[in-house]
């Protein structure tokens, strides 16, 4: 069944394998950098200024990723990192935001992403997700995590949605 | 249409995509490292000792980026980092230099930049630029941003008016 | 001759061109920092909760490589860091852990790595590791270090002894 | 002419795009990182121990680099970092250590290395080399910089001088 993308006001994203390639790397004083994109950040900075409520569930926590969701859009009572239980994380957030299950997109891409993809509206996993992730989801997107999977998703989303549109005397406004 | 390279005095680049291959690394203090390539950059520093004027136009703002961009050529007052409207930056640009729009060379890969492209002399895509950028573009590259799109282009630019050569005993005036 | 995976109870692991593509980034003080993959720790991290005993044996040693390993599940004591000879450190892990050299599962991907991989029960080799690795092993993996060698080896290793699964309600026990 | 590796007494070795990829990550204090490879690495530390001199000549010079390349075995009289004319720290190092030009494997990737290329005794050139610096080099090798280039060199060179054997009792020696 095509997924329907035209109830989806939300946006919920895992981080690793999503918003980047996987990649962690550990400093000496127990911080992990992460490396995420200019163009998916591109997409999901415009979804939050279209109106989308943006979400990320991730089982990271540190104080740049928390910096770096806050600056793409997403409200601070929205940003669930140091998760465990993804699926009880994703139903707060439903919850909180008056959302209905099926009005949220998930990005995910691993197993603990595997009961969030099939409880929400429109599960989308990377084309390089694990097979438990990727039958999870209702789509597979033809590209990778951390280069252009959330890119792809949130555009076709929005041009469903008739909103990938820019006025270009106004991108202020949008960034 | 052919490009016209020879008209080309100034070089002006977007840096996310471009200068990079996109990635972006948050740090604990809101900071964002970035990964450029030496081979790009080694291009940058020959055409501005060659004489054309460098800007970079890029939504980013660190110190580290603005560091960079300096060593790389560009002159304080051509740095526009932090830029909101890409189109006016450029027209700032081109003004407090005076120079004419056509005269200038122009790196661009993603929407924000699609205005200045259309309005530049000679507008280039890197090969990984979204698509409406590179419809925008004069010059689709055969090399993705961050990896040998702007060493290409510019070594181009710079043969087409024989300045691609260099004295071995002056290396030391070049870098 | 088939491996016998049944039979493994332990999983020791270089890290360079292992749990990383072989990435080294030298900082200003000396450090060192390395790029690991969240899909490879998250299967490191299983194995220690699902009752394997974790081992890294790696000629790094920082203070942020330390850090990482203890929170993928490698108890202190298992943890050699610095190690000049991997085969007396792989034998002193053995003799610590009550464990036959045939009871362990090694990841190696360069020569200092072929005793190691000779002396274990199951030696698994990257699909990029050098020659006399992939020689020295049992495994080749069809994946390379640092991108999902260490998942999917682990992957099979559990499945082969009924051990990865998962009670989604009981993540938190896992993570 | 086929090169002739059994003269070669000593290794010198540009850093950016041959010991990289050509990555370079500004620092908001104005340091750059850069991204060496293990396998790399583990060539070079080799040979040091096997008896060559090695050398790195680079216009690139920061506090990490130092410290990395004094690690891989370069004693610090023969560190030419923040180099600008190549030739000239290539003939320095020659006459210091009183080697002929023919003595010495340079390795380089770029126009700056094209002289030094030409002058020593084998010029190799990485597989993603510049067309100027892979026509001045002896041997252009299958694989790029910062991949294993370095790395499949050293290792030709000291088979063709029977000195890449390991005794694995030792390796404390080599490491």
């Amino acid at each position: 069944m095509e997924p329907n993308l035209k109830k989806i006001k939300a946006i919920a994203l895992d981080i690793d394998g999503v918003m980047t390639r996987g990649e962690l790397i550990p400093l000496a004083d127990g911080d992990l950098l992460r490396i995420m994109d200019a163009k998916d950040s591109f997409a999901v900075r415009v979804a939050a200024k279209k109106g989308f409520i943006i979400a990320f569930i991730s089982g990271g926590s540190t104080p740049g990723l928390e910096k770096r969701c806050l600056h793409l859009g997403c409200r601070p009572e929205n940003l669930y990192l140091g998760t465990r239980g993804k699926l009880a994380a994703f139903n707060d957030f439903c919850l909180r935001n008056g959302l209905e299950a099926d009005e949220v997109m998930y990005f995910g891409d691993d197993i603990p992403d595997t009961q969030v993809l099939r409880a929400c509206g429109v599960g989308v996993a990377p084309a390089d997700a694990v097979s438990e992730a990727r039958e999870a989801a209702d789509i597979v997107s033809e590209y990778p995590g951390g280069h252009w999977c959330v890119r792809h998703e949130i555009e076709e989303l929005l041009k469903s949605q008739g909103k990938w549109v820019f006025d270009p005397d106004r991108f202020d406004e949008i960034f």
